[in-house]
């Protein structure tokens, strides 16, 4: 039944029996941390050979030693790799170091120096498309380079194309469009066939120095036996003409050790070449050896396949877990929307009107931290204070178990308590 | 007998044989390089042991799970390693990624926001000083940002401290100055007490946002059995207050593996503090798990001496070899001036004016890379064009005799040549 029909009695009646749950809740001293899309030690375990799978081998085909400076695209082994896993040509990809983010950075300080070329409008500020909720750290580098963000929302399909070619077709301004294209982070989305067609279309309007960062963080990340298809975008961006628009990433940080990966970037050859020309003063070459480790131990798609499997086996219950406590706690109250992704790393929770930093409040008060209210949105502002990203992989079952317990009572409560003061 | 002090007819009986050696070399169709600053493979074989050292086991002392997310400024381990080798507080000290060039890089991109918000006079440009000869990716990054570099020459005992101190002490824009303070890259240098203290003194002058970066990128590579002894810069600065002036810099490129290592920066805390929220934008974090490896494989100040020392095993008959041949063909000619390191990976050869890039050209045209003539001078500029920057430590001994013999052939040759045209 949904709480808006109780009476005010029966909305009394269920906030004292919430609130008595929640003050046990409290002598429990719980400490439990739902923040961040962190792998949880078995995931980890999984790459374990990672470290000494080289056996004393740091020569590579073409008689390169990666034991020693240079190449800053990577090395052609890994730059295979990379492009089978983006759909790629290895022409088109380089690897990095062990942060896909970094390379977001660097690539959006390349195109900094691009855009002041173009003797743009000097009392109006370069612009990003940001479809919310979105990732915190895409927000994060525009922020630190001073671009205006501009919210967009999600409908099925993936973001609103209607609203962002709008936007585009307005305003010269506009450089860039954050995406997540595949379990999109948090939203759970795979963009479909029309929205990703749209997106090749873009750049004709938006001009050369668009770029549509296409963050593939979740490209073999499945949660079902059904994996969504993404349809390839630099396919259809090369027959509309507009490859060099598009910017892929992707990296092993959910793949093997977080952190502690390899990075990969993908994008024209043209676009390649000045990046890479970009990346001379700041750096020697990436660290080849760990690449070389990341290829040793991956070998293949198919292998990755088999690997991304293991991962699966290990995060489908607790998704389904969270699914279970989600529903059995608040199926039919009308008190909150939630995702039930098909993969990648995150449920996305929309709250009544306003309501989500008092949920995330409740719940730090008695031991359960939440990525904070806001975080999946720029400049941390949620215009509608409702969205709460639950990070489910990190950690032990038992304890997700636990932090759901929590965050469902503190998520009925905070409704009842609204519904009474309104 | 000094080359100018040959008649004309003797000149050229020598230009004649040095001519037909010349041709002879043509035809040996040599292949050697020269150019860069790159172990060995013998060198780089020490540290096989790296890939596999951490034997499973990826936990710190304080719970830690390097193979996950997280902590920009390094595992606290290899933040106490690199104090020891920068004698710092390991709170002064970060760790980064395979690169301190990297690192410096950042940096600068750190103070370039620091000094726009210095209002500082707008019709001028920010200025360097760079001590030279010195290492062009240093040069490479003023010049990325804009810096305007300003040359400064060396003394026996260091960079000429009365002209650096007069120029400080003239132009409010000199921000910063680049050292390589022990075994110089490439004169070899090791700055005396009386210099270090001179530096100390210069933040005083300079002011608070003027950076001495201090890259002691060999402060453990010595090549001979009394290794050259350098004066902490960071405990003088403290006694001057001049602490947010240093800058210190270091990395494991030349002890393990080369683009492969970890990186160290030390600074105040103050500094550190900035620089940290700095990367905040492009970086979750450097790679621990690498971190780990590098800690657990140089462990402490005892084992990374015992392991250096292996290098010198390796390098000082080569550093010798080269003296050698220099010394049989050159001494007494006085048409080159070159040094004799303790240490670090170059020797620095002066030719008469204006011949370096003759030299450098007529190795090349037999198969001898060296470095670029003007590579060791900001904008690639050698005023003078007489500095060649000899690398001896990458190619194998009978390599590096050949080339040597080649070397020495060009590089008198040219010099008859230049004598006999004047």
């Amino acid at each position: 039944m949904k709480l808006g029909d109780f009476s005010e009695d029966e909305l009394k009646a269920r906030q004292s029996e919430l609130q008595a749950v929640y003050d046990r809740f409290k002598d429990a001293r719980l400490s439990l941390d739902l923040t961040r899309g962190k792998p949880s030690t078995q995931q980890l375990d999984l790459s374990n050979d990672l470290d000494g799978i080289l056996g004393g081998f740091f020569m590579l085909q073409d008689g390169t030693d990666v034991r020693n400076y240079g190449g800053i695209l990577g090395i052609p082994e890994a730059r295979r790799l990379g492009a089978d896993i983006l759909s790629l040509h290895a022409a088109q990809v380089m690897v990095g170091g062990n942060s896909s983010l970094t390379l977001m950075y660097n690539m959006i300080a390349h195109m900094v120096e691009q855009w002041e070329g173009e003797a743009l409008d000097s009392n109006s500020k370069v612009k990003f498309i940001c479809p919310i909720p979105g990732y915190d750290r895409h927000f994060t580098i525009c922020e630190s380079f001073g671009i205006e963000m501009i919210n967009v929302g999600f409908v099925s399909s993936g973001p609103d194309m209607d609203g962002i070619e709008d936007l585009v077709s307005k305003d010269p301004m506009i450089k860039g469009i954050w995406c997540v294209p595949k379990y999109s982070n948090p939203s759970g989305h795979t963009y479909d066939e029309a929205t990703v067609k749209r997106f090749a279309k873009l750049g004709k309007v938006a001009g050369e120095n668009f770029r549509i960062m296409w963050d593939n963080a979740y490209v073999a990340h499945h949660l079902s036996d059904k994996p969504a298809r993404l349809l390839n975008l630099m396919d259809e961006a090369v027959q509309e003409g507009t490859e060099d628009n598009v910017v892929m990433f992707a990296s092993s940080s959910k793949v093997t050790f977080a952190g502690a990966g390899i990075s990969f970037l993908g994008t024209s050859e043209n676009n390649l070449a000045a990046f890479e020309k970009s990346l001379v003063p700041q750096v020697i070459g990436f660290d080849k050896v760990n690449q070389l480790r990341h290829v040793r131990f991956l070998k293949d798609l198919d292998n990755l396949s088999t690997h991304m499997e293991k991962h699966r086996t290990l995060l489908a219950p607790k998704f389904n877990m969270v699914q279970g406590k989600l529903q059995a706690a608040l199926e039919g109250k009308n008190i909150a929307d939630w995702t039930t992704p098909d993969g990648g790393y995150f449920v996305s929770l929309d709250t009544l009107p306003d309501l989500a930093t008092t949920v995330v409040d409740l719940a730090a008060a008695v031991g359960v931290k939440l990525t904070p209210a806001g975080a999946t949105y720029p400049y941390g502002i949620d215009p509608e204070n409702r969205n709460i990203r639950v990070a489910p992989t990190f950690p032990p079952l038992p304890d997700l178990e636990k932090a759901l317990d929590v965050f469902v009572v503190c998520l009925e409560l905070a409704s009842v308590n609204h519904l009474l003061a309104t």
